[in-house]
């Protein structure tokens, strides 16, 4: 057997242990060479249970091992950037969960330490690798539907995540739409001119009083043209709504939800069926396994990371432009944003 | 028996012979006591064919007919609010097509009109009375999604008028979007406070070359604070396109379209099924019929009309709104309009 | 205007009544001539608000109106059979309500009389004309699903008759999977060759004291090879139920029930829809119109009746073979049917 | 930690390999301790791939081990009940895949065996752990749909094995029918009384001359009353077909297939989606996963195994019974089959 790809995981909360078993129940080709965690106790105990043979105290010592090829940076999100840019340093290729950093200066910096380090840098934009979302971009790219026009996005979560996290979020629009911006863009395959947000907060007050809305929708400019809504609520009563409309100049194609089941019945009462997935995890995955198949691929083979440093970046950006519209009540263009 | 309810039709093109056939197949306390239209010779033809005995030159001798009780305006668009008004001072309750005018003023005046004389006015926004939009008006009435928060109007046409149609129509916002600012306001229950658009000319140059555009995303806060986006393109490949989903505190609604049948068939080559209901007459039949069955409910009872002289104002002055919104690049508040 | 066709109605019940209405909605080139009723008081009042102008007291007055061209038979089912006879000797063209009859020489009789005379007869099976079985049609006859191989038809009514009426029925296969019958013969174009029935009483212990089933699972043999099930209840819960799957060796088409709209909830309780359209007229109206353009069709351009007097005959025979089939357990050829 | 459950796979092909994933995946309380494979070599490049230290050459070796508490009979089908019964006297616990046998006798021997020696077995229905189907028994179970009346079943292959996989599997009721009977009996929860199949060869004359159908409409009457039909094709050109409908005194619930997506597009030419999911394993992965949890579960807490030796037996009885339907032309009943 040929050399094994070694890679050390840097935070082994809920995002860390999906990539470990991405990695162990799909990647033969790829050794989890270890990992590190500030809570030690937990991460020595789940690495025992998986067959993880070395748990570091410091994300320094899995930097400094010689072996390790490259990492994922799995911790909370203050501290992604540096982590990442010490990672470069030691010459390790990345997987960086997003969002890199709420400040476009050190996600600029992430991306310079890559690039100067010579090192891959892969976003954790997980949606693109999804298997509904795939086959929009599949179609769009196909022209099945002519040229995108129009492109509708809805993005609801079931249930609004404790204050004190939204306090330290950046707000739904670094925390949440996020992943929306970054799906505008890969589906457009455009960047953004110009954005405008009618927002309030609907769901709790308690998010008004920590400063931030809890429904928006956002339309946005692209420079090619096509017009695009992101409709977000951090609360749907029936769970978790992931949908995008395309509308083209030959058509259409729309996503729905997954189900537990595709059960339907019947009664007196009426048609009934499940409600859509309610968790994230669940969700999504698929995708989760298939972007690190893709992140190991550009290693193996190197090619060009599927979601680059500048794809952590833009999203950030429309973030404040977002932000931006809200507090002045009017569209901003993206080149207002530094 | 007892004495029945005589209408004039003034106006036998497409629409008036739709309501023709809407009172005489479910209307039976109706009669059509004459009918006039410019084209005299066809409209001659046409109430040989249907039984109607009486086809005046001019629509003042229908006016002057002391026998009938309520006019339909199906008449060009600039005559609606002359005729409306002279109906008025014969004392003729009135159903008038939509948009009774391009003007404010003129609105308001076949307002006054109405009031002063005494008589019923009702505006022809079909679509209230559809099945479809029907059911999602009950669902947010009767509060099984909760508080509406977000409308999502997805509203399309299968072609675009012809160019010489589209330059005297008023524009996309006050002949297409009419219909979808109308319902804005009938599913919110509310006005319109602000409204933004993003718009632009994809489906055909001769469009833009006549001062208008057939794209448009269009954003509005409504004084009861949802946040509402309709979506409007002159073309979609597929036909016609006229859905709704509403989005609340407890859940949401949506309509699909509807389609000839519901036949679904799989090949080797997919999944196959048929495209929407292509033309309007076809999709909205039903909503025609209910429109006149309640219109004739409210003459008979003594009941307010369910589609008011306001309810006819109000969407000119949205898509006045929504014009300097284009212009401008900002968002335009309804008070701005006058 | 070219002389019209004149026609007489022979039953103003339910079914005459919208057959009146489809002749009156769709076929200016009809009038109807006369009425009969043997509830004389009803029929006239009906008539005299649709401005039908004569109503005989007994249907041989009205066969013996020389300018009437044809009779819709839509009286009681045992009175079918002698009105067809007399009114071909009559020299009327017929539309007779099904089942003609429910012995095999009445029909056969009425076939003969009908040839004897010259004149065209067809038979009420509606629901080949409605617009979903129609597409079913269209797709094995093109070929687009291939050889037909599996027929597969749900037939459920949302409750049973009443006891009386079950009693003279001739029982469910006669009364109820006639029409299922006839769809099976009208989609496979064959004619069955051994039908097997597994039979139950389920829904009400008093419709097998009258002597008859409610459930049933019929499997049928055609003489093409192509293997039918239709699977029969008097009662469900949740309303009508009417679809078709077929399967061909390149692919299946399926149909869904019509529903009163196409919305669709979710809430915290789940993903809810309407129940289908539940009143066999609602929901087959289009059918019934379109089987009396066609017959008209027929009538007047002097082609073949889309639903022969043969029709007509085949499900009676069939019915007979399915009752057999369940009293003696085993699969019954139809030609041991006579 | 605890002791860990040690099992060993007699047979590492393709469903061999899925049920080591689903151990190595998702219970970490079991250790795959060895495998064994006639086929050696591919065995042990296979194991060392995924971390198996021991690979036997015969499985009389692994059953020898005494550190094995449970065995997964994953080999041939003629190989399966001479393994099962020794491992029984080996005294390990037995996961047996389906169809135990092709005989009455030696299915009864494996369970006689598995008594005699206290093991637990378990048979490798999945079907009843997929998500869908499994929502349908909790349907049927909780009474949602009132009495259980009528149940179909429809179950076709993308499309026909090799001819000389047909030669010797038993027949289409044994290779393919057995999964479905084993779902009839599960959802009905009751036993068959009576079976009738109307069945042809309609894909492949090479499957007539070896001897079998490939086209089959099985009707099943069970002891509760139960009406049920199933439908069976080898070759279904749009994929793999699997669903379910169960009707009831209160209602029904039917099941679709699974999609790779739900992306449903619309252009000038229709309304198109994806064919359903085609491979089996890909289809049903979710089950298998969860039978061996199952599985494990009653090993570890002593609980009967959710699909017992007469869960494996009375399928092929009923395959009998379908069989001689087949030859006899009539229905057959259970009694009969000995």
């Amino acid at each position: 057997m040929e050399k094994k790809l070694k890679v050390g995981i840097i935070g082994t909360g809920r995002i860390g242990r999906v990539h470990t078993m991405s990695i162990m129940n799909q990647l033969p080709q790829v050794e989890i060479k270890a990992v590190t965690d500030i809570f030690l106790d937990s991460a020595k105990e789940w690495a025992a249970q998986t067959g993880i043979k070395t748990v570091y105290n410091d994300y320094k010592e899995l930097l400094a091992d010689p072996e390790i090829d490259a990492v994922l940076v799995c911790s909370s999100t203050d501290t992604h950037a540096d982590i990442a840019i010490e990672a470069a340093k030691a010459g390790k290729h990345i997987f960086c969960e997003k969002p890199v950093d709420l400040t476009i200066e050190k996600v600029e910096a992430v991306i310079e330490a890559a690039k100067q380090a010579g090192v891959k840098l892969q976003i954790g934009f997980n949606r693109r690798f999804d298997h509904n979302f795939r086959k929009v971009k599949e179609l769009i790219d196909n022209k099945t539907i002519g040229d995108l026009q129009i492109l509708k996005i809805t993005s609801r979560d079931p249930s609004p995540p404790p204050i004190e996290y939204v306090k330290v979020s950046g707000g739904i629009f670094m925390d949440m739409t996020i992943h929306d911006f970054d799906m505008s863009r890969f589906l457009t395959s455009s960047e953004a001119e110009e954005i405008y947000v009618s927002a309030a907060c609907m769901v709790d007050p308690a998010i008004a009083e920590a400063g931030d809305v809890d429904t928006a929708l956002i339309t946005i400019k692209f420079k090619n043209g096509v017009i695009c809504v992101i409709d977000n609520s951090r609360k749907a009563a029936y769970g978790y709504d992931q949908r995008v409309e395309a509308f083209g100049s030959k058509g259409k194609v729309e996503i729905a939800n997954d189900y537990p089941s595709t059960a339907v019945w019947s009664t007196e009462e009426g048609v009934f069926s499940e409600k859509p997935l309610y968790f994230f995890l669940e969700r999504y995955m698929d995708s989760f396994g298939e972007e690190m198949k893709q992140f190991v691929d550009a290693l193996i083979n190197d090619k060009e990371t599927p979601v680059t440093g500048n794809d952590g970046l833009q999203p950030i950006k429309m973030g404040f432009a977002a932000k931006k519209s809200v507090q002045e009540g009017r569209p901003v263009k993206l080149s207002e944003i530094q």
